[in-house]
């Protein structure tokens, strides 16, 4: 086991500063304060998520899935939004101060995200308090000036795509929860291993940039589950919209998981993390849109159409309304 | 006793929306990203800190002054850069559902403080979590393009400034954990609620950005004590100094408890808490520094000059070397 570290400063020093390097504005940690020039013509979007032990993650995961999670839910919001990630702020908090090999994990989880997604630290803080490890960013990322995409512009009759699959995210915490899953479930040794990544490292889906900001008229992440979050979009742009499982994008292991059970059709629509995209497109554009996010290497679905009315509503397999029991996340609803 | 919030939209809805209202980017908090759009000529400065219960604030102090200093030590980062404060985003965990009378107080904070520096809420997130209320939060602020400063451009030979009284903050929490001070200090009535409310409302020196963008080669804001700050601007310059005890500015409170009492130096040079600002001037400008502080309604005060020396040295009132025996803040030092 190795030693703990004895100071802020050796946090800094050792493992956060090579983060910031070659970051003008960041000044190598050594301030309070960052400076970023915004490129003429562009303008900044802002996203702020926190992470925390035993909430968003496992204590003992491997630090480096930790930071990458971290990170990665915050560029997903930027993603949404077809931002181009520019720079981070990290606000950490310890129980107790952390062990040096602990913080060589998480440094290096950070650096491959950081690599991933074109993004680097600028500034941030690190305290010691009782409470789980938490992990708060502030991500930064550009748009063209002007061509925000928000959750309530769209408009009826826009096409309602997701990209990538849902569910697997919240299948691999079913998993890491109960060993025997991959049996019950038949999964091959890759299927496993498919769901266990989708919850520990999300992709956020930067290659849909140029295909949100041409052709979307809203968009935003799919974090807390399908069913919470399409309720949010329609609700957001005064719609209704009519979903049916069998249109949702599954992966070859969750398809086998909701075959063999499919009450786990609750983990697809209600588990969140899934950080995918719901994007709304005018009907005459979704070939365009389609084919933009082929060309950004991003699959995208269309899973249901906008309409005039109030509700946005689920239908099962058999076409009949489904409420699920637990209509994503709501940390303070019980 | 009112009643706890029910859902994370309401806490949103109720409390929050009205601090993010008129401001455009903040899409009223129903979306995910904020937008922010730079003026030409200006570039952003940023800066992230979190304060927690039990650690930064007392868990029962006025839900008012809790959020006014969760803001003011972020603004007083940016009142360090001569920063002109734009928008910020807030990330609270609370440890269980907030009840809405704390809320509507702490919101009502959050306004008094959002007037009194001009900013304005623009997101965030907020979380159930074990641990301590903590608030996070990154402000955004405006420079002219290329005139930042940092820690580390000061020179050999520029002279020491602080803005207002050192050590009121921190005497305002002695007092706060023993009632008995004010008496045994002789404090008059006045004085004793000018130390509580230099600990519970800290006052970014907004006013002094003027004089700092036009005269300071250095500059950051007190927090963790004056002896550990001076120490990192020095270390970050490369540069040492002398400073006496004597030419530290104190208030008539602060005056009046060391006088009684002269180990309460200690909280004058290492309490923290101050949220001054401690800049380095060229000496051919401090004429013009005072002037344009004053200007803007700060006091400062010279405290030593910057040298080649590798240390800062602190002096007491007898001009013998001072090492506080705790110099300042570092969350991981014991």
């Amino acid at each position: 086991v190795s030693q703990r570290v004895r100071s802020e400063a050796e946090i800094i020093d050792t493992y956060l500063r090579p983060l910031a390097a070659g970051h003008f504005g960041a000044f190598d940690l050594s301030d309070d304060c960052a400076v970023l020039a915004v490129p003429e013509g562009q303008e900044l979007v802002l996203s702020m998520d926190a992470v925390a032990a035993g909430v968003h993650f496992f204590a003992d995961d491997d630090p480096a899935d930790i930071a990458w999670k971290a990170l990665a839910v915050n560029v997903s919001d930027l993603a949404a939004k077809g931002a181009r990630p520019v720079a981070y702020l990290m606000s950490l908090a310890f129980p107790e101060a952390p062990r040096h090999d602990w913080l060589e994990a998480f440094a290096r989880g950070l650096a491959e995200a950081q690599r991933a997604f074109g993004i680097a630290l600028t500034g941030g803080d690190t305290d010691a308090r009782p409470g789980p490890l938490s992990i708060t960013i502030a991500a930064i990322g550009t748009i063209p000036a002007g061509r925000h995409i928000v959750r309530s512009d769209a408009h009826a009759g826009d096409i309602l795509f997701v990209s990538g699959t849902l569910g697997d995210a919240a299948l691999g915490l079913a998993m890491r929860k109960d060993g025997a899953l991959a049996d019950t479930w038949g999964l091959s040794g890759e299927q496993t291993h498919a769901l266990a990544h989708a919850y520990l490292r999300p992709q956020p889906r930067l290659g849909l940039a140029p295909a949100l900001l041409r052709y979307a008229s809203a968009a935003m992440d799919v974090s807390d589950g399908l069913a919470l979050d399409l309720q949010r979009l329609g609700r957001a742009s005064a719609l209704g919209a009519a979903v049916s499982l069998s249109s949702l994008p599954l992966s070859p292991a969750a398809s086998r998981a909701v075959a063999v059970d499919p009450s786990r059709w609750n983990e697809i629509v209600a588990g969140g993390d899934d950080y995918e995209i719901l994007a709304a497109v005018p009907a005459s554009l979704t070939l365009d849109f389609v084919a933009a996010a082929a060309a950004g290497g991003v699959s995208v679905t269309e899973i249901g159409t906008l309409d005039e009315g109030g509700d946005v509503l689920l239908a099962g397999l058999d076409g009949a309304p489904l409420r699920p029991p637990r209509a994503g996340w709501d940390h303070f609803a019980h």
